[in-house]
């Protein structure tokens, strides 16, 4: 069974949204003193991999400890979009099988980058029309390799029409290994009650 | 597909070891005045659902971050162990089949407890010579359903045993629901690098 593992390895000097870093592992016992390690850490609900919840942008969206265990798992397409610059839109969509119920990835070049490379404001994103295309096809949740799923958009137009239509937004992959394929998708984000999102831990699993 | 999450949820009330409690979620924008919401969370490297790093009793040991992805995904066997007071000791294991590279869940009384009570000193542990028992078997994981694997043991053999032998430690599994029985494990810990253990999402898959 080929597994790749996602997910954006957690340290300080990993890249931050904006730049805003807010990561911290602070080591409170250390092995030459007291025979044993402990770490208290600190992030973002959005740091590195993770799952947004819908109230982070709806008014009376779930929290990240209410959508459900699964609402990152389950049978997921990545889908090449390498050559894009800026947006990924509506009519890239429509060449693709979008199957319902399924999750889909889009791999593209901001998979290129290193994990501690400043934040680039110029990454890949998705538009409010291929938000729009997605939950037509009636996709569950969606995938970017980017810490945001847009830009440029004052309105958050992408996130809010994934979000109110109850599709699942991912954000921090990393799949410059990942073959184009179908996979199945274990994303599972840290249970924190009431959070708007959770930092996560994501696999593929090749021929499950 | 069953799905059992045997997460413990994390919240700044829940049960911390030896009740010293670190768990902070902090929110830095809320929706009344951004229109989005955004959290600072703060935990332990051992907090609720967790995975022991060797490096957390290993004086040379790995961090979290390096022992593998699938370090604790995979087939699972969950163990009745709703009588025992105290130790799960070796005497215990005698008439179990253990499978060699199966991941073991032990399933004790300590998942009567809510997810909020005060710290109990006295909860149900695996003492060393069962931790032998479980390496001598081959196990390759194992599970408990408290915030400690061991107590009452000042050298800590329990620990040291089964992560010197490359045994996966799982700790604060919930498993109060979940029947005894056989399943796939997908537990995931946050990738954090150079951490001595790391908080987790752990779900039991039935008939996969």
């Amino acid at each position: 069974m080929k597994v790749y593992d996602i997910s954006w390895p957690i340290t300080p000097t990993m890249t931050a949204y904006k730049n805003k870093q807010v990561v911290d592992i602070k080591e409170t016992k250390n092995f030459a003193e007291h025979n044993v390690r402990e770490s208290i850490i600190t992030l973002g609900s959005h740091t590195g991999t993770h799952i947004d919840a819908p109230s982070h942008f709806v008014a009376d969206g779930m929290s990240i400890d209410q959508i459900g265990a699964l609402a990152a798992v389950g049978p997921a397409q990545v889908i090449d979009m390498m050559h894009v610059e800026g947006a990924i839109t509506a009519d890239m969509l429509t060449n693709i099988h979008l199957e319902p119920q399924q999750i889909v990835l889009f791999k593209t070049k901001n998979s290129l980058k290193e994990i501690d490379e400043p934040f680039d404001q110029n990454f890949v994103y998705i538009d409010a029309s291929a938000a729009q295309a997605l939950i037509t096809a009636g996709v569950r949740a969606v995938g970017i390799d980017y810490l945001g799923i847009e830009r440029n958009q004052p309105d958050h137009a992408t996130h809010i029409l994934l979000l109110q239509a109850g599709c699942t937004i991912i954000e921090g992959l990393r799949l410059r290994e990942v073959p184009i394929g179908t996979y199945f998708l274990c994303c599972l984000p840290l249970a924190i009650i009431g959070c708007d999102g959770a930092p996560a831990r994501a696999l593929l699993f090749e021929g499950m």
